[in-house]
Order: C-alpha cells, then sequence, then structure tokens
C-alpha cells in the first residue's frame, strides 16, 4: 500500500482548499462503487463504465487505476481482507485463547448486510482465481494467514486448559476454516432480506465441542 | 428427467443400426465437454463454440440443447449434484449413524481429481446464483436434501450411542455441511496436480468431535 504524504492528509482534512488527488482514497471508491454494483447487476454485468458512473467517474478515468476489471476484482478482494483483518485485530486485542478464536470467527461470518456483501465479493474472486494461478495464490497465501492466527489460539486454548480435544490443532483449524469459508457461501446465497443463517449458534455448537 | 422410448434404449445398445438421437445422452456429452473446457479455460472464456467443439458438435447444434451457457452451466450442477448423490446412495447403501455420515462425507469431499473439477463447475454455478434467485434457489433446495440426509444419520447416530454430544443436531449439521462447502473452494484452488489438503484426516477429527 502507497502512503499519503502528510500534504495530501492535511488537505483531505481541511476540504476548503481544492484537493490534491489521492489515489489510494480513490481506488476505495472506486471498490465501494464496484461493491454497490456487484451487489446489483452481479460481477458479469457489471462494466467499466457502469462501475465509473456509480463512483461519480469520468468513463475512462479508471483506466489509471484499474486498467481491467480483474485487477479491480483483485484490489477489491483486498481490500475485504484487509478489513475483516482490521476488524479481527481491533475485536481480538487483549484477548487470547478462547475468547480471541470466538472473536475472530465472529468477524469472519457473514452476520449482518456489510459481511454478506463482503462474501458477494469474494465468491466471485473465487470463481476468477480456478483459472488463474496469481489469484489462487493470493487466496491460498491468506487463509494461511488465518490458518496460522487460529492455530495459535487454539494453542493458547490448551495451554489454559480451554481447549482439551485429542483431535489435533491442524485438523481443528482446517474445519475451522473450511466452515468459515463455506458460511460464506450460503450466506451470498440467502433470500434478498434475509440474513440469519444460525451461523453464531453454529459457532458456538463448535467451540463447546473443543473443550474435552 | 426425460425417459428414454424403448426403441431409443434399444438402439442405443446396438450400434450397428443407425442412431436415433438420444437427447439425454447428447446433454450429458455436452456437460462433459463444458467441464473439459471450463477445467482449461474457466467459465468465461468457455465460448458456446469452443464447447460445441469439444463435444463434437456442428457450431449452432448446441442451441435446441441449451439455447445459452446459463441453460448449460444449470444444467451441469445439477448433473454435478445428481451424481454425488448416486455415489451417496451407493456407498451409503446398507449403512446408518456414522457409519453412513461417514460414507457420505468422503463422496461430497474433493478427495481426488474428478470431485476438484466437479468444485470447479459447482463455484462458478454459486457465483451466477448471487445475482439469479432460480439458482441461488436451486443451490438451497440442494443444500436442504443434504442437510436433511446429515440430521438423518445423526439422529441414527444418537440412537446408537455413537454421537453423544450436547450440541443440538442442528448446528452440527450446519457446521459439518459449511465444512464441506468450504473444502470445494480449498480444493479449486489449489496448485496445479496437488489434491491433498488432508481433508479425510479433517472430517475424521470432526466424527470423533462428536462422541461425547
Amino acid at each position: 500500500m502507497a502512503h499519503k504524504s502528510l500534504g495530501e492528509k492535511y488537505l483531505l482534512g481541511s476540504g476548503r482548499v481544492p484537493k490534491i488527488v489521492d489515489h489510494d482514497e480513490r481506488r476505495l471508491e472506486l471498490v465501494d462503487a464496484t461493491w454497490r454494483i456487484i451487489a446489483r447487476l452481479g460481477i458479469e454485468s457489471a462494466t467499466m463504465r457502469e462501475i465509473a458512473t456509480e463512483a461519480g467517474f469520468a468513463n475512462g478515468a479508471l483506466k489509471p487505476y484499474f486498467p481491467t476489471k480483474d485487477t479491480l476484482l483483485t484490489f477489491a478482494f483486498g481490500h475485504v481482507f484487509n478489513r475483516t483483518n482490521e476488524r479481527i485485530a481491533e475485536v481480538t486485542s487483549g484477548l487470547s485463547g478462547l475468547a480471541a478464536l470466538r472473536a475472530f470467527c465472529v468477524e469472519v461470518l457473514p452476520l449482518d448486510e456489510e459481511r454478506i456483501n463482503e462474501a458477494r465479493i469474494v465468491i466471485p474472486f473465487w470463481q476468477k482465481a480456478i483459472n488463474d494461478p496469481g489469484k489462487a495464490q493470493i487466496h491460498r497465501e491468506s487463509m494461511q494467514q488465518w490458518l496460522d492466527a487460529i492455530r495459535r489460539h487454539l494453542a493458547e486454548a490448551r495451554d489454559s486448559g480451554d481447549v482439551s480435544t485429542a483431535v489435533d490443532d491442524d485438523s481443528l483449524a482446517g474445519q475451522l476454516l473450511n466452515m468459515l469459508l463455506g458460511a460464506q457461501i450460503a450466506a451470498a446465497l440467502l433470500p434478498e432480506g434475509q440474513t440469519d443463517l444460525g451461523l453464531d449458534r453454529q459457532l458456538e455448537g463448535f467451540l463447546s465441542l473443543l473443550t474435552r
């Protein structure tokens, strides 16, 4: 991620002087526009022109940021992943073991409209990744990070005695990660307006299986 | 599914007389061709022309079977689902409880090249279903069938004493189904030539969590 200069930050905060273009911020505006368009039309129907219009950009003004819809989708995936990780960092701060693991999962699970929309970004990315080794690698590296976090919390929970199952942590972490991914699909394909899949109850159930 | 007439069946079995066109069989040939093309090029790059060529059809000859790529994808999803269910019926025949549940999961999990290719059909279908209520409903109904089967086996396993966890069967079935779905994503995005995700060990681990 490129760093904003102090000048850019200052000018952005002001609002009375003409803005220096903040490229990071414009990219995020585009990602937000992409999101709304994808949620409405689907990834295939969303043209670069429609995304530009939705974001209030002139047609053609997108090119310097994202030469193709593909680069935009990859950026959007990265953005969803980073944003989820920021939320995770916030909610797990000061926690460890089972409490940290629970907070981690709650942030990844599609429990509200916002995170269901995130699932709707992530599934098209997965679909593209099937035939795009670069995207598939981004997916695998992201998931490796999450597996590591899950295993760390499991190890802490064993230390404190909260987790005592004979099943090894690699298997548990794999189960939990696959469960979190599968939940994205179930949530993205819910009927309009529905958001409740009983996922929090499922999560509690799973965590309570670990305490023996 | 349309029924073959006796005449069609007889002629297909013979081979020396000119074949009466068997529409079901031709549809399946097309699905197999679609598969190979999707595995090679991805769903977006696969044109109806390429699918026709791969299946040995004249260009335009696909139209009577599948007017659009979309109808072909829906049929392919249904075919994967039916085929998986046929395998499930075979392997669970005569089994019940935990043994049936294990056999069910093994058939759904992407443990070999064939089932990883099936995952590569199913993910594009999910992606389409995000903005296509009809497809989303097909997905939900299919998953409901699987949830029912999982719950039935869990109930049997409780009767026999093999499953004794305090966690309710709805939660367990939801966990297991999401795990099976998540595994499809992980498998479809493995690097070329890799098939091992440790999913059988994960499954054994999960089943052993239920026996308390």
